[in-house]
């Protein structure tokens, strides 16, 4: 999938790109028009036309059952999916079955990012899943105005955040374009060959240069990684909507008889809001992201000060009134990872939304649950060692390299 | 430069996107038009036309004087070049000075390819050049139809003929580059942000897949190789003057402040005819051409039965008449490589078109001294034990790789 395939971790990422809302986009003006490319967003995200338009489908209640249980899952922050089915048959009958989500190191990691990977782990936790995560080192410099030294800088500064999720070390590989470039490009030259200029021309608009050219068989490649080190089986791309062009780039690429895989499948979801409220993407909008080295004091300020109310402009009216959890950024956190309590999550809406509830006692709520959860990670973080020690585990064995790299002298 | 950068060997390997001769291309079929691009040549090349439309210069005799003595630089079959006078103002100072040339991997090496080897080395010889020999494995996948085996076939073999030249191993070094993409990968994704697809479509034309996109980075990542091993020094390039546009591209890239290298040089090639004639090149045309293992009977027969002739119809019309040296391969191949004594080419010309020398004869000699070369390099290729051991003191040392990869957990 795209480097950034956090739930909201792509429009962190490439910010850049995209307009910051309405003012400074002129299809945001018109609520009906939205426009979804994986470069791009911009105006009211209506989710289930992009479904028709992408030929995805919404995950069924049974689908939802099936997977082991976890709020973004039950609460439909992932609502949509490719090939589904056949991930959770893998997974119920204890074969092979694959997670793909990584990351573009292209500064510190977010709150945002973060979550689709303990998403991840859970899946792993739960049935086994190898996790296989991809650092787009390469194709950071390529889209953004960044030196290498800062990209390494901030590779390293991510992998310590993935390192403490705590991932399987037996089950989850994590790479690097460039470290990697060994398995890597061979790989991606054999897609190459499958993806024409044009068809990455129609998808992500006509690239700046050569490197985002090819990127997209680097991307393909992957998607396809299990199951190149593995051998076919099903796999699953957790990935916000908008990058789900990507998926299906691969998918055709998947499709050749060049290569004995599955089509790899994915799980689509909805754009966690920035702080600043619903339609700005985190690092794109003015207030400032939640970071993972925040302390608890930090998330406390950051939350009160720049997460979007939904609540009304004085308490009195809030009391009379009440106010709107769908666009209040801290009941939005609650909702998609940090209130695990179905029953607990629906109080509080209904609380909010008849007035009882203000919203700085949702923001507290938001602050502790958040500063708990980040002040855990950041324990694992500390915790651990030498980084390239602390990585060797998690990185792709010779033996596994030797199945994916070329065999000149064979 | 190109992959293929003997003096023929572009077009031995390019041959199918290439015409045949006039029959199957409009352009030629009017002597005064012609057309050359990496990709294409057609119709019969003003060589002199070529240097003003590329901006290249004609080599002065002090510059060729200034060269290791060496027929194909005396005789003017390289007869141009670009900043030459910084490389051999290296190579009499004692200083760092590099070659480059390669070749593509698609099949046996022929003949034509294998001769600017032989130049290389004997510069190597004559002033300590360091000689980097890149194989595009990779451009022949996103080129041709071949597969991945066909082309690691042929890159076995091409390296066994590479390895027979009897370079010193001290001074050179032989990149393949998938199996080499450690190294080659992350300085080519370096390259790729300076090169931008429209460059890359004015130069060679659309792309038929995002790996012909991105292929010119990886190329002008061969042509700074010495450079970023070594640091900054005067690097040449050997190479058909239907490939300078490869150069070009390079030396812009190399202009831009992200790399601290010298534009690399280059020495420009006419064309060494096919077997057939002059205008065809070697395997797009319907002859065969010499290869590396043909023993000095097929080496004969080829020539005797295949080698266009300058000569007339019947031995009485030539006696009295004279043949034309100028369109006649048997002469061409001596004059270029072959006779290395200026003297004896120049009365085998005056001798051919007084009618003294008969095409037959001509001929005879060829096949011999062409036999007597092939049957040496013959020798030592045969001479040669296990590939990979072979090659080892020829490829980047640990070292020197150190050097081209990332520095992620620095």
């Amino acid at each position: 999938m795209h480097d950034d395939s956090a739930t909201d971790a792509q429009h962190t990422d490439q910010s850049a790109d995209r307009p910051t809302g309405p003012a400074s986009d002129p299809d945001a003006t018109d609520g009906d028009e939205f426009t979804v490319t994986p470069y791009d967003v911009a105006g009211t995200v209506d989710y289930d036309r992009l479904l028709e338009q992408f030929g995805a489908d919404r995950l069924t209640d049974e689908q939802v059952a099936r997977f082991p249980d976890h709020p973004m899952l039950r609460r439909r922050v992932f609502y949509a999916g490719r090939d589904a089915d056949r991930y959770l048959a893998a997974a119920e009958a204890g074969e092979t079955h694959s997670i793909v989500t990584g990351i573009g190191p292209s500064g510190p990691m977010h709150l945002g990012h973060v979550l689709v990977f303990y998403l991840a782990k859970r899946l792993q936790d739960e049935t086994g899943a190898h996790v296989y995560i991809p650092l787009s080192d390469d194709e950071k410099f390529f889209a953004k105005d960044l030196s290498f030294d800062e990209i390494e800088a901030a590779t390293r500064s991510n992998l310590r955040d993935l390192l403490a999720v705590g991932f399987d070390p037996e089950r989850t590989r994590v790479v690097v374009d460039r470290l990697d470039a060994d398995v890597v490009y061979p790989q991606a030259a054999r897609v190459a060959a499958d993806i024409t200029q044009s068809t990455v021309d129609a998808t992500y608009g006509d690239p700046d240069n050569v490197g985002l050219s090819f990127y997209p068989a680097v991307q393909a490649t992957h998607l396809l990684l299990p199951q190149l080190v593995h051998g076919r089986h099903p796999t699953l791309v957790p990935i916000a909507v908008d990058q789900d062009p990507h998926v299906r780039v691969c998918r055709d690429v998947a499709a050749k008889e060049r290569f004995d895989v599955d089509k790899p499948g994915a799980l689509l979801g909805k754009f966690l809001p920035a702080l600043d409220g619903p339609g700005k993407m985190s690092a794109s909008s003015d207030a400032p992201a939640v970071e993972l080295t925040d302390d608890r004091e930090t998330v406390g300020e950051k939350i009160m000060q720049h997460a979007h109310s939904g609540g009304r402009v004085d308490i009195d009216e809030h009391r009379e009134r009440g106010g709107d959890p769908s666009v209040d950024v801290a009941y939005q956190y609650l909702h998609t990872f940090f209130e695990p309590d179905d029953q607990r999550v629906e109080e509080l809406a209904a609380d909010y939304r008849s007035g009882e509830l203000l919203t700085g006692e949702l923001k507290e709520i938001a602050a502790e649950r958040i500063g708990a959860f980040l002040a855990e990670h950041r324990e694992r973080r500390g915790a651990l060692g030498d980084l390239e020690s602390e990585l060797a585990p998690y990185r792709l064995t010779e033996e596994e390299r030797a199945r994916l790299r070329p065999s000149v002298f064979a």
